[in-house]
């Protein structure tokens, strides 16, 4: 069939039914025409520090379980669930032998797994030598060119699953893509959970602020995939943060315990202000993350051994004059070297890195240090990368124009982790001694066999001449960002859902949100 | 000494002598109160190629040396050299026996090498494990905020003299840093040269354009340095770039030998624009760049044994839609650390990245393309960074604002290439042992100690709050820039330079610029 066929019969098909719809998507997966569910890495990770270097953070952090321990806010059952595999408890404080944690986690965690997304052709396999792009998470405001910078609402956090269902660049929906603040907080979740399941088809993550919100998630999850599928299969991911230095707390270890119990993914990172908690230094920030994820991933094999989780770090650097956040500074991108090669000695899936940026706009700061931080995250070995899309303002706000910028430059991503192709059409002899001095290669057959392919491409940067630039309007990035999210936002199609699954999940959900009063905490 | 008392002292000194000053300097780079003069690395080069991979790269150069070999245009004498050397010569056509052009650099190319400054003070080594920043070189136009884009004059040029002198960033002067074109073109090179010894203190590049006008940039030197010193040492570069594909040129190669033959620096680069003078694939055009290169450092050894050389590389990608050459995609920067590795087996010290975009502006493009090129500039093991500061458009415009802002950002190289801190400071455990879980690390003896130098600290970024932010006038990096840049120009004092030397080089410079008419050829 030739191109102009195809889209012959994507015409037929457009007017045709839902079904025709989903079977042409898959044919134009299998044809390579839309992007793919996932990337593979073929370019070795960065390495930044020693196998003794490395030896020396595990022994430290074992040192750390061993010596301060955990301490478990407000969830007695959490400290008896941890005593049940072998740690010593003292009220809420929580110690461990040395190496149990690390033995718990071997003993049952996946390497790798598939999410399961309702589009299975849209499912996502997380673990080496794979990498998943994810957009930003947990901002109450947004931030975009018309509206400058103002709370987020539900109608924003529609639009931008809209956007990450039409992203060619990003592999999963995400999670809390902005907070809806016009929603009673406790109600929130529904809304969110509801949104990634009717407006995208991609894998997509839960509630964490509370245990039940984190059950609610779940059930949702189930009521879409069936309670059969749900059992056996990965489908809803939670995240929690430790309340570092060294403590976990009752909406975290609650909420990671309804996932992990249901068999599905828990993604469990430390969050680390460098100076703040924990000391300023590379290799004690690795420490601590490590044995603060170490033990919230041994949480979860406690409850369910082999349940999915992964290994995750966010790390920043923070201003010693004000004490705010910094980043693309150096110190991060070497923690998070250092913890990935860690992730790969534990044999978990990691997470860390995206496009971060403590500017208020996406001007010359965002970009830079956004740059330099997804660098790290493409060269590190990440496996799961929340934030590739969207972050403001050290995460206060997600930019519509920011979104379609870092996903328009993280679709490099794929060219970049192929690293170097050494076959003989990579090394290209052939077509070197058959030019000659002086001569040009734009036609030579090696030029013409490897056209299409030959460079990773934005969509959005501009390399045209000064003068055609401003004939075409001198628009800066962010200018042509602001056209093109309006432009996929108004050619959004919603993706087909079974009838009966929607009506039995908006029942459900209906009936869940009547049966407590809204509140705002 | 207080730092009150230092600043008491500055401002006696100030009203008094010129050698008051200089000793102030020196005083100050003895405290650290200056920036270094030069760089040193600790963390590994990042590789991305095995050593097989490399070994099959170098077999492949030495066989487009030997059936395809180089091209020599309108200079038979340099066919003659190369001949001399062993190298086979049919009419322009030169080709180099396996091995015949690596066994020259090896038998005399230095491995590392020091090119001193006027102020002596501020000389650069170059060569591993060291690494110097180099402004960028050679912009027709300069883009502001004030005046968007225009022809560069020689007042912009010692503006960019005056900038790079009074960086904490920049370590070297660098050559053209835009091209004069309010001078006429053969005469410009006396200016630009003049305005590098007397408008700063800092080592310098001159002129290629013409073999005469490397002539007259060496004998200047000379008169600056003294015939002895310059025959000893090494105080001026130059750069040659190849006709890519394998050809070099009367003025390229007639310009490295009057350098090379005053025992100066020759900064050998292939410029390839992958798919138009090379291959697209990473390995080719790394093949070919080893390939021009060797054959153009190897004539610097047959014409001076022992003169030094840098191997140089600049690659970028290129639209295969429009032609244009594109910038901060995925494949330059495999090229970039492929070829440091091979610069590395080579034993010569090794040019290449900087900050590169394409955009025209100082926007989220322009950073973007300039992080993702500079972080591979600072990973892959470079030793002579030209293009730190300034670029825009390709080359074509160098920016105040952009200068500002990539200088700004690049400030962050010693930290990062400063690799992780293995000592027990930086691994902390006592630090961490003595807080308690839910303990801020703030005021911990570990953080007060190291709070100095615990993150590197951008400038000119923005890391307040939103609120702040705007109170401060909701300024972007590049209107923060635009006001720096005019601070420093309107705080810049001249250096101190001998009364006889300048009137000695003005003397020179004017009975040479009478003796022949002004042409724009």
């Amino acid at each position: 069939m030739t191109a102009s066929e195809v889209d012959h019969v994507d015409h037929v098909e457009h007017a045709g039914s839902r079904r025709g719809r989903s079977a042409r998507q898959a044919e134009r997966l299998a044809k390579g025409l839309e992007s793919l569910p996932y990337l593979t890495r073929k370019l070795a990770p960065v390495e930044v520090i020693s196998a003794e270097g490395l030896e020396t953070i595990e022994h430290n952090a074992d040192t750390l379980l061993e010596e301060v321990g955990i301490e478990i806010v407000n969830y007695p059952e959490a400290v008896d669930i941890f005593r049940s595999a072998g740690a010593d408890a003292d009220g809420m404080r929580v110690r461990f032998p040395r190496g149990l944690c690390r033995s718990l986690i071997n003993a049952s965690a996946p390497r790798i797994f598939t999410q399961r997304a309702r589009n299975d052709a849209r499912s996502v396999v997380i673990g080496d030598p794979h990498m998943v792009l994810v957009p930003t998470y947990g901002s109450p405001f947004i931030h975009n060119l018309d509206d400058g910078r103002r709370y987020a609402t539900i109608e924003d956090f529609r639009n931008f699953v809209k956007l990450t269902y039409t992203s060619r660049t990003l592999h999963h929906g995400g999670g809390t893509l902005c907070e809806p603040v016009d929603l009673p907080v406790n109600k929130r979740h529904f809304e969110m959970v509801y949104s990634h399941i009717r407006y995208s088809d991609r894998a997509f993550m839960g509630s964490v602020t509370h245990p039940s919100r984190a059950q609610d998630s779940v059930e949702m999850a189930r009521i879409l995939f069936g309670a059969d599928v749900m059992e056996r299969e990965h489908v809803i991911m939670g995240l929690a943060n430790a309340n570092s230095p060294m403590s976990w707390d009752f909406n975290m270890l609650g909420s990671a315990r309804a996932y992990a119990a249901a068999n599905q993914i828990m993604l469990i990172t430390p969050f680390i202000l460098g100076g703040a908690m924990a000391p300023v230094t590379v290799a004690a920030q690795a420490t601590q993350t490590l044995a603060e994820a170490l033990a919230g991933m041994a949480f979860c094999q406690i409850v369910r051994p082999g349940a999915p989780v992964i290994f995750g770090s966010f790390a920043s650097s923070m201003s010693m004059q004000t004490g705010a956040p910094t980043f693309g500074t150096p110190e991060p991108q070497l923690v998070l070297f250092v913890l990935a090669a860690l992730a790969r000695r534990l044999g978990v899936p990691f997470r860390s890195g995206g496009n971060f940026t403590a500017s208020k706009i996406p001007d010359y700061q965002a970009a830079y240090e956004s740059a330099i931080s997804f660098m790290a995250t493409m060269q590190a070995g990440v496996n799961f990368n929340l934030h590739t899309a969207g972050w403001l303002e050290g995460g206060l706000a997600i930019g519509y124009e920011k979104f379609i910028l870092d996903e328009d430059q993280a679709s490099m991503t794929a060219a970049y982790i192929g690293g170097v192709d050494t076959t003989d059409n990579g090394y290209a002899l052939d077509a070197m001694l058959a030019g000659g001095p002086g001569q040009h290669f734009l036609g030579s057959p090696h030029t013409l066999a490897n056209f299409e392919d030959a460079f990773w491409r934005s969509e959005l940067s501009n390399n045209d001449s000064f003068e055609q630039w401003e004939i075409d309007g001198a628009l800066d990035a962010a200018q042509r960002a602001n056209r093109k999210w309006k432009q996929r936002l108004a050619a959004y199609e919603m993706p087909p859902l079974d009838e009966g699954t929607h009506e039995a999940l908006v029942d459900w959900m209906d009936r869940r949100k009547a049966s407590f009063p809204d509140s705002d905490v």
